[in-house]
Parts: structure tokens; sequence; C-alpha cells
């Protein structure tokens, strides 16, 4: 368990700087493919994109590359079985699909023209996330010339879905369809990124998501405030002061249960967090915001990555327009939703708002409680072997930096491969924050792109050792 | 003072009798003109309605009768001088134009083709206010008929606005334009209404208004709940949080000093209130309410009447479209009405209120306010001789009934004649409930109507009599 570079890095490092020029060429063919997924004149090029993938996995050569139907965009799916009776499976995932761009938002040159500048490869997906994806050819082929073996040290299954930028709406049906097939001893996800070009990291965890609607209704239509205010209940007030009473003075959620089981951050968890070179003026200005508020005893990166969350999305209700209008308004409605960390159960979360919603709706206000799907916390134990098999590997690929541990606050479809394969899902991303993901002149940086290709030459072998 | 009828009564009942034909003929004439002041088209209708009304104070005997005009729609100002050198001045205020009515909305017959059915006179405007107006005319002459006067026994002056309907956006600048010759020692506003047909009563006065809009401003644009959330200040939570702040758990208003030196209900007012026939259920009903919900220690009435609140009338924030959308607004919009009582003044509320707001926006939020034109509040003591005056010549008109006492929840121009002309506000109003204001199939109990008529004879004689 080294921290230095050992033989295998200049082997590694020689053969992908050997197919680098290839590997571009082949990248920057993906990205002139216009995959987007949100806009409809794009999905014959979404399926072009889907179809140009599974050529060029059994290209690398994988055995198994195909497309995958959904009631949308296609996914793909590649399998490369390993030989040995008693390797283990590995499945990682990442999305063809990428966001809206056109050259007069702001893009230097066309989005879907990629160009390299500076040794950044500038395109839409460039790093979010065909770039991400891409690596894995390169790697996997970096990883065979190291070992001298003819199919990988792991069962190799690919999952690159089409619809990520559009909400992963058919992406739970789809592992559920196929789970036979999908079946993994974990699962790698390439759709995250690292802390910056100078500190490498993994990320090892996203939270959680619970969302509802809350429709309270008053009165049959708008009444005058003056004849009736003061007297009837106000569907807005109440809304209002259920937002306001969802945290207490230190600004923690005070719905009874809501911290119930979770994974509390250790003292060495905290430490590492810590040990981040974070910049709260520069987290603000990514923020857009202009000052920072949170549950008290958390700093502001815990507060992302490891609390669970109660915000409000929306509200509304009553008189919008310019000017004043004396009513008390017949409805209101608003627009909800928990963030969650490990231990958290969406199900018991929606008992949990559902009960303290309803004991504090007065009488004659009507509620209703609408809940979209939730999505599932995911966190990797610190102590994992395949945790530290990735950390290993990437550390090799670095020089043998210390590497780092991020998580993500937000939430993704790796909670239901976690959920669906019941598998450890971990976070191989190399994408930085200055990549501008869904902004113009998206770009990865060429320089931390190989270092993916070379952290999966070191990995399966790593992890084939670790996971028998 | 009696409760009972006196010689008076037949006299003036004999004269209204004979005249009854030709009033009624002629205030449907003016219900015939669609004096609807929100609608651009009827503006032509406004004028006429001001024209034909002037025309028509003038042959009831008034000297003077004008139209006057606003950058809106033209008010009607007329004046009857006494002739005693003492006579003291009685201002009678009311409105011309009406609200918006088409048969389509539910009318079984033309909204401005005065049709009578069982003793009512339905026609937009027949109660609200042309109808109330319109008893003012043949009143004067049954005064002067029971009196032998050629001229009122009080300077009486009349200003019968066009735009009361759209907010009477002009009023005050109207009144304080003509403020001199406005001057009167009372002012009888006759556009409001009675409890019921068998519960006459005199509205003693009206609840004030100040109102405002909030604007919270949090991040440059909305951001991304799973990345930020948790983490910095949410717009819509600090609105939901300051309108959940404005009342404590007995429903009393928290704002420091909201409640200084307002007039509490006496034990005898809330003794009247409580003698009045009071049904919560079908005053829910009118309320289109399911509940009651207020200040603690107040019945419903008291509550609507005589206690100032704070209300939501709109609140808005952040994503309100269909699903859901997990992102922090980067802006929450609040609009707060305050009704104000007796003692309540708006510019202290107005400051009270801005000092609140600031002090409960946390670091990271930018707020603005911006009020609009307060509105005073108007309340006639029990015991002032005036108001005696209405009470005996209602009863006198009322077969010698008990007149009890209502007051109003809103707030009305009457404000504007109380504080300008600094003289006290009375109401005379013979509407009832079930007048159907702004409704389809508006009407007026004829007989009502000219017991509206009936108090007016015998009122300016005792008016005159108290106010010397």
């Amino acid at each position: 368990m080294s921290d230095t570079p050992d033989s295998a890095v200049p082997t590694v490092r020689a053969y992908v700087e050997q197919h680098r020029a290839a590997f571009l060429d082949d990248l920057a063919e993906w990205l002139r493919i216009p995959s987007v997924s949100a806009q409809p004149v794009h999905a014959p090029d979404v399926r072009r994109s889907a179809e140009w993938l599974a050529m060029k996995l059994k290209e690398t050569g994988f055995p198994v590359a195909e497309v995958w139907e959904t009631p949308g965009a296609p996914a793909v799916f590649a399998e490369w079985p390993s030989g040995d009776e008693d390797a283990p499976t590995v499945l990682v995932y990442g999305h063809h699909d990428v966001q809206p761009a056109a050259r007069e938002d702001g893009w230097d040159t066309d989005p879907f023209e990629p160009v390299i500048r500076e040794n950044r490869l500038h395109a839409r997906g460039a790093a979010d996330d065909k770039g991400q994806v891409f690596f894995h050819t390169l790697g996997v082929r970096a990883h065979l010339a190291l070992t001298g073996r003819t199919a990988p040290a792991v069962n190799l299954k690919l999952l690159v879905e089409g619809e990520e930028e559009s909400g992963s709406p058919h992406f739970r049906a789809l592992v559920e369809e196929h789970r036979a097939r999908l079946a993994a001893d974990v699962v790698i996800v390439s759709d995250t990124g690292m802390w910056s070009e100078t500190t490498p990291t993994v990320c090892t965890g996203m939270r959680g998501l619970a969302d509802c609607e809350i429709d309270l209704y008053g009165p049959d239509q708008d009444i005058h405030s003056g004849s009736f205010g003061g007297a009837v209940p106000n569907p807005a007030t109440v809304a209002a002061r259920l937002v306001a009473a969802l945290h207490d003075e230190d600004e923690r959620v005070t719905i009874p249960g809501f911290y119930d089981n979770i994974a509390e951050l250790t003292d060495a968890e905290r430490e590492l967090i810590a040990e981040l070179p974070f910049d709260e003026a520069s987290w603000l200005a990514t923020a857009a915001s202009h000052g920072t508020l949170g549950e008290a005893g958390y700093s502001t990166l815990e507060r992302v990555w490891a609390r669970p969350t109660a915000e409000v999305n929306g509200i509304g209700g009553g008189y919008q327009g310019p000017g004043g209008k004396t009513i008390i308004p017949s409805s209101a409605h608003l627009k909800l939703s928990f963030r969650l960390v490990a231990g958290q159960d969406p199900d018991k979360i929606e008992a949990a708002v559902r009960d303290w919603v309803a004991a504090r709706v007065p009488a004659g206000i009507r509620h209703e409680i609408t809940f979209g799907a939730a999505t599932r916390p995911c966190l990797t134990p610190l102590d994992h072997p395949a945790l530290k098999a990735v950390v290993r590997s990437m550390s090799r690929a670095f020089d043998g930096a210390k590497i780092r541990f991020t998580r993500e606050g937000g939430s993704g479809p790796a909670a239901d491969l976690q959920d669906v394969l019941a598998a450890p899902v971990l976070f191989l991303g190399i994408s930085v924050p200055s990549d501008g993901w869904h902004s113009p002149n998206e770009k990865v940086e060429l320089d931390l792109l190989l270092k993916g290709v070379e952290t999966t030459a070191h990995l399966w072998g790593d992890l084939s050792a670790v996971l028998r």
C-alpha cells in the first residue's frame, strides 16, 4: 500500500503516451455528436452517440457492446468478462448525453467542434461526461498492456445512459429490467470531479433526496382582507409557518425523527474535510451567494456534504402582481426538498413529514401532500477495501500525491445502482470545478484526463486482488 | 330622546308615499346609465352619470350642483346653504360609479334595466351606491315639507365620487384641492349597510390600512439545492419566517409598538357587539371559509371590526410550476397588509414594520420594503351627539326599533374626508348583506330605501339642533 510510484507507473505512462493522439482523435469524434437529451431535435444525435460508443467499445475489445432501449433515449451496455473463475465484477457508470450548448451562449468556439487550447480540450461534454466515460476505453487497454492479460482482471461492465442531463427519468426502470446482467460487486461512477488540479480527491458519497409539494386550501375563493381579515385562517400564513417551523434557532430540522440513525461525521472524517484548502470567499462566489447560514456546529463543507437539509424550493400564494391587493388568498403552495445522508430512509422521512404537517395545519385549512420519487443517499466507508484500491491507483497516476476525500451535496442515479444492485458505489472522476459543467466553454484538462486513464490501468488489478 | 314615533313620523311617511313613484322612476333612469369606472369603454357613461346627477340635484333644489373633474372619472358636488347664520354644515359622501356587470355573469335580468320584483329593485348600483346616494334627494325634500323651511336646517353638501369601485385613486387629491368648499362639521357616509332587514344598525367605524411589499434577495440566480443547500440563506425561507413571526401563539401581532395607543373595546362596546344576532355558520358561509382563527380573547366580530391585523396577501418565491425543481431561489416577495384601528398611526406602524423586518433579515439577504399610501382608521364615539341624532332619526324611520351598532372591517375613502377636513365621520346606510354588492342580481329593498329617505327627513333638523 504505497503512496509512491512503483515500476508499473512508467509502463502505464509510456503506453498512454503512445496512444494519446488516437485516443483524443476518437474522443473528438464522439464530442462532435450533439447528443443533447433535453432537446427533441437532437434525439437522432443521442441515438447516434449511443451507436458510436457501442461500436467504439467493441473496437476497444469488449466482446459485448449493446444499445439498450428505454422509453426515452438509449443507453449503452458493454461487458468484458475476465475469464478468471472467481474474478470480481465491476460496473462503471457514466452518461453519453450532454447539456444544451449554442455558440451564442458565450462559447468562444463551436461547442460541438472540439478544439485543444493550452492543453485543454474544449467541447460540450468534454468533462460532463463523455471525457470521463471515454478514459475507461484507453484505461482498460493500458491495464491489459501492463498485466499482459488478454482480458481484464475483473469482469468489467459499463452502463452509459442517455438521459442523465434530463433527470434520468427511465434509469431506475432500466437497471431493474437488466438487474441480472448488471450484477456487480462494486459500482464505479465516473461522473463527478476532484477538488482542484492540485488537490486530487475521491468523492465518497452523495446526498439523497426526498421532495414534496404541499397544497393548502383555505377560503373557497380569495376573500376581502378587510371584511374577514384577522378572523379566518390564511393559507399563505399557514404555508409560511410550516416553512418557518422546519428549523430551530440552530438551523436544525425540527421534524421528529429526521436525524434518527444518520451516519454522524467521525472525528477522522471531520479532520479530513478540514484539511481541504477551502476558501469561503471563492465558495460563496461559486454559490453566487452573499452569506453563509446553516446548521450550528458544522462547517460549510460539512453542511453541504454530510448533513441533511430541509429547503423550500418554491412558495406561492395570493396576489403576486404589481402593487397591492387586500385579499386573504384561497390557497398557497409549497415545494420542499430534503437532502438526506447515509442512515436516513426516504420512506420514513416522508411519513415523518406527513405527520408533522398534518399536526400543524389548523382547522379550516385543507391540505394535500404529494411526494416525488426519492433518491437514497450513498456513502463509501473510508475503510472499504475498494476505496483504498481507488486511492492507491489514483495516487500512482498522480505521482504519489496524497489523495483526499470529498463528497457531493447533490443526488444522482448512482443511488439507483446501489439500491437495485445492492452493491457499494465508488466514485472516480478527474474533472475539476473550472471545467464549466453546463456552462459555455466546457473543457477537460488533458493531463487530468490521461491521469484518469492511468488510474484505471492500475485499478482493475488492484480491485481484483482486494475484492476476491 | 324617544324610541317611539312622534307626530313627525306620519307627516314624513305620507310625503314619501306621495313621491315614491316619481322617486323610483328617477332612480331607475340613473341606474340605466352603466357607470362602470373600471372599464374604459364605459368612461362616457360615468361622465353621463355625473351630469345626470348634477342635473337632478339642481332639480331637487340644490342651488349649486357641479361636475368636478379629476385625472380619472368626474365627481359631483352639490351644496344647499341653510340660510341660518349659525347652521352647522354636513357633507354627505357617496359614489355614482358601479361595479362591472353582465347578464352572462348570472343576472336574471339585464343589470342596467332596473326591474322591481317582490318589493325589491334589481339593478347594478341599486344598493352600491346609487340607491343610497339618491335617497338623500327625496330625503331633503321631505325634511323641507316636514319643517316648512325653504332651505335645509343644515348647510347640506354632497360629494359623490366616480372612482370608488376603482379604488378612489384621485379622491384624496380632489378633497385636498377643494378643502375649503368641502369644509363641514360632520361627514355622513352613505356607502355602508345594516346588520339585516330586521336589525337596523348604524356603522360606527372602519379600520385603516397600511400595506407593503417586501422583496428579499439571496443568491444572484437560482442555485442548486444539492450543491449549496443547507449552507446559504434561502430568501423564501426568510420570507416565510417573517410571516410566521408576525403573530404569537395567541395570534397577536408581535411587532413592537403595534398595539400602542389603540382604542381598546370598552365593556359597553363589547356588550353591544355581543347583543347582535351573530350566527357563525352563516358568517363563515359569507366568508367562504371553513374555520375561524384570530386573536385570543376576542369574538369573531370583535376581530374583524375592532382589532388590528397583519395579513399576508401574497407570497412568492422560487419554482411554482408543476413538479419539483431543486433550487434555492434567488428572491422571494411578500405582500403584507395591516388593518388599523383607532389610535394607530400608519406612519408609526410603517416605521415599526421597517425596523422589525430589518432586524430579522439575516446576513447574505438583501431586502427592500415599499409601502403604499395608507388609510387611517375612523371611529365614531358612541356618545357623539351627531351619532345620537342619527340613531334617533333612524329609530323614527324604523317605527321605534332599537338601533344597534356595527363597524366595518374594511377601509375606505371616508378616512380621507376625516383627515383632510378634520371632521368626524358618521355612517348612514340602509343596505343589507343580501343586497349582493359586486354580485349578480344586486338589489335594494324598497322598504329600506324609503326608510333611508325618512331618516334624513328627520335627521337634518335634529343635527342642526345638536351641532350648534
